[in-house]
């Protein structure tokens, strides 16, 4: 930018020809700019049309839609029409990259470091965004108060359904499979956490959210979701020390426990006086604004302290739940989750190489064979863990244990974080991926079933 | 990403040692993945900080808080404490590099790459975003209904309020100042469009917006902002056109003509039907993702015609707006808008790099004597509209201009594109800021004293 003593003075005005050469020179990076818009613009909609088309199918044939948005990744990514590539397989599709050209008269390979460089940046944040404001909504929506009344037999199913499928899948991968430590701990350790939104959404659908059953097992959801974390943040850590040290593993459990004692106790004592503080500003967005300033504080202070960031987005939520005001707040991050959380969940989907499992290849029928394992031992683990529940009460075991079954967001999240650590390999976070697909695909007919079953029996019996 | 075959067969397991080594290889790029983080959330937190701090201020004695957000902007940018730079003015201040530095290890020129280019990639995609989901969000509030209604009394007040200030401050800019035509274009052009947010804002915290004045002040706003935008994608394709061609003047005018009309008509013949598709989708943010995905396209439509962005952004909000489902779609912009528009106008101010005026050089004077010139004749260009409005009904005249005087969000608009393009030097683009500032500044107290000389009029007459 020149200075002023050269442009404001008439007679030092730079002259009309020169300020057309300098328009010149700057045609190129204005083309650059053009195409750049384009692409961004581009891959937007793309991801938006694949994830509205997909996720209205899903719901239209009673799936959860977040299977739908999956599938919009599988569509327009690696798997499929190779229009969203995020760092695996290779250039964008000719054709998207015709497109940007068409319109911003850009050449192809300019086009193509777009899709590698800028756009690529912009979409692996907007789903970092995405994945971070819905941790902080799950946070926000975690009912401490209910959970602590639930109390011991919502926490007797969360950790019988955290236990039993991370050891019986860590046993078979390693004993069976031959897996070595740290992938086997990732496939296990996705096998933990049931999906608080998938379960509630299904269980409200079907208006027993509010029997004895829906609460034990939303409250359990959350638990396993926190008990979920912890192990995600011990798997990533034990990945990214490259061996399983005692010392690291007890250090970091202790960091995501004091992470999520710390939260509870912050929910008291610091929550409600920072919304109250925040609500007293003149801005009436400074609740939203506020929040996502501590958010991004918290999953900073989890990033230093070596936990992940999702950790710090909802311990945050959970800091700031529980407050008049956050109904509020929960709405004012909707909108946010709606667009952002899309992006996540199509952007795991359009990462998946699912070509990689190629039937007619016996190592392919491999990798099939451990996602089938991974996806009985999640149904078995989470059912049987129903009959773990410490209670004198008459409730359904069974319902119990098949509404812990859904994985989603949760198990993605591993997925997602264990192939970005490169401690998954393309076929084990495939199959990851599989075994959340196939949890949550059969989540609603068998949840549909055993509450048909008990009120048939309650039926008889009252 | 490896194969299947190399990971899923025991045998073919790489070796502990192996996943260690590529651990280690992956250390770097991981390394430089928390930097990133950290560098953007560091960014985003200080953007929001700075503007809830400044925009509280602001707010608290009696100023728009958008003033706040441009004050934010100067204190965190070029201007001031050099954590945002975006482009001119050098690197970011050690003390940013440090705080990124001190999390995540990384040294010190990889930081202010990583500032340099992916975090301003990023700042500048999310400004882009809140100024073209704020636009949007005006086409959306522009009630076309009652713009009819008040008709030809509001578009006088427009007209004469569009083409005084351009016409005086044309001719000023050339004739006094000698400053070449694109430029002077530019700042003119900068003195058209009246802030429909910040005018209505200070309407209804008043208690005047109801009153006949607040409603042709209204209708004359929205009118004048579609002409501002016209007169804005004039400015810029004749800017980039490197001259005055009026084959080209005509040709952008036509275009900004009939894309403006042909929205109004889209707005009955298919706002109307998209909005009720939407509607009916499973999703229930249908709605809002529908929404971007036609803003996003109407921009990339404008574009391709020639058009800036903007256009079809506001294009698009005027082709969704006015149906029973537009109040709901407002709503779940309204957290987008606050959060990006926000950093929209914060980057503006850390743009604008206000230490080129220096009052102790003569030459940075003059650039002051600009400033102070494009003030007066925004002020008095508008105050002289209301004077030019075509009715019978006995209406407070002088009411109704001073409503139109502030600039804001429109203005800066202008001064931000202007810049962009290359055509504004930093001098003249601080001068637009600084009347945009000014003019937003005295609106509220002048519209304090003219309502309220009215209604002592009123009390004495009635």
């Amino acid at each position: 930018m020149p200075l002023i003593g050269h442009d404001l003075i008439p007679g030092l005005w730079p002259s009309a020809s020169a300020l057309l050469a300098t328009t010149a020179a700057g045609a190129e990076a204005e083309t650059y700019a053009k195409a750049l818009a384009v692409a961004v613009t581009l891959t937007t909609v793309m991801i938006f049309v694949a994830a509205q088309f997909f996720g209205e199918i899903a719901v239209r044939i009673g799936l959860p839609e977040v299977l739908g948005e999956l599938v919009a990744g599988f569509a327009i990514g690696v798997s499929g029409a190779h229009f969203l590539m995020l760092g695996n397989g290779g250039p964008v599709a000719e054709s998207a990259v015709a497109i940007v050209q068409l319109i911003s008269a850009s050449d192809t390979t300019t086009i193509q470091s777009i899709f590698a460089g800028p756009v690529k940046i912009l979409v692996d944040e907007y789903a970092a965004i995405g994945v971070g404001v819905l941790l902080f909504k799950i946070g926000l929506e975690a009912d401490l108060k209910e959970l602590i009344k639930v109390g011991p037999q919502a926490a007797s199913v969360a950790f019988a359904g955290v236990l039993l499928p991370l050891v019986a899948g860590f046993w078979g991968l390693t004993a069976i499979f031959h897996l070595p430590t740290i992938p086997a701990l990732f496939a296990a350790a996705a096998l933990t956490a049931t999906s608080i939104g998938i379960t509630s959404r299904i269980m409200q659908d079907m208006g027993v959210l509010n029997t004895k059953e829906g609460q034990i097992i939303l409250g359990a959801a959350v638990l396993d979701d926190i008990l979920g974390i912890a192990i995600l943040a011990v798997a990533i850590g034990v990945a990214d020390n490259g061996s399983v040290e005692l010392r690291s593993i007890v250090g970091i459990i202790f960091s995501a426990i004091l992470f999520v004692v710390g939260a509870i106790v912050l929910n008291k004592l610091f929550g409600p006086r920072y919304i109250n503080f925040l609500d007293k500003l003149k801005n009436r967005y400074s609740l939203l604004i506020g929040a996502i300033v501590f958010l991004s504080l918290m999953s900073m202070v989890a990033r230093t302290i070596g936990l992940e960031d999702i950790l710090g987005c909802f311990a945050a939520g959970i800091i700031l739940g529980d407050t008049p005001a956050t109904k509020r707040l929960e709405a004012a991050c909707e909108p946010l989750v709606a667009l952002f959380a899309t992006v996540f969940f199509v952007t795991i989907g359009a990462k998946t190489d699912l070509t990689v499992m190629n039937l007619a290849d016996p190592e392919s029928r491999m990798g099939l064979v451990i996602a089938l394992f991974l996806t009985v031992v999640a149904i078995v683990g989470k059912v049987a863990a129903g009959y773990f529940l410490v209670t004198k009460d008459p409730v359904d075991r069974l319902a119990i244990g098949t509404g812990m079954v859904p994985r989603g967001e949760v198990g993605l999240v591993f997925a997602g974080l264990g192939a970005a650590t490169g401690a998954l390999s393309g076929a084990i976070n495939v199959a990851i991926v599989l075994m959340v697909i196939a949890t949550t695909f059969v989540a609603p007919p068998m949840l549909r079933w055993v509450f048909a079953r008990k009120s048939r029996r309650s039926g008889l019996t009252s």
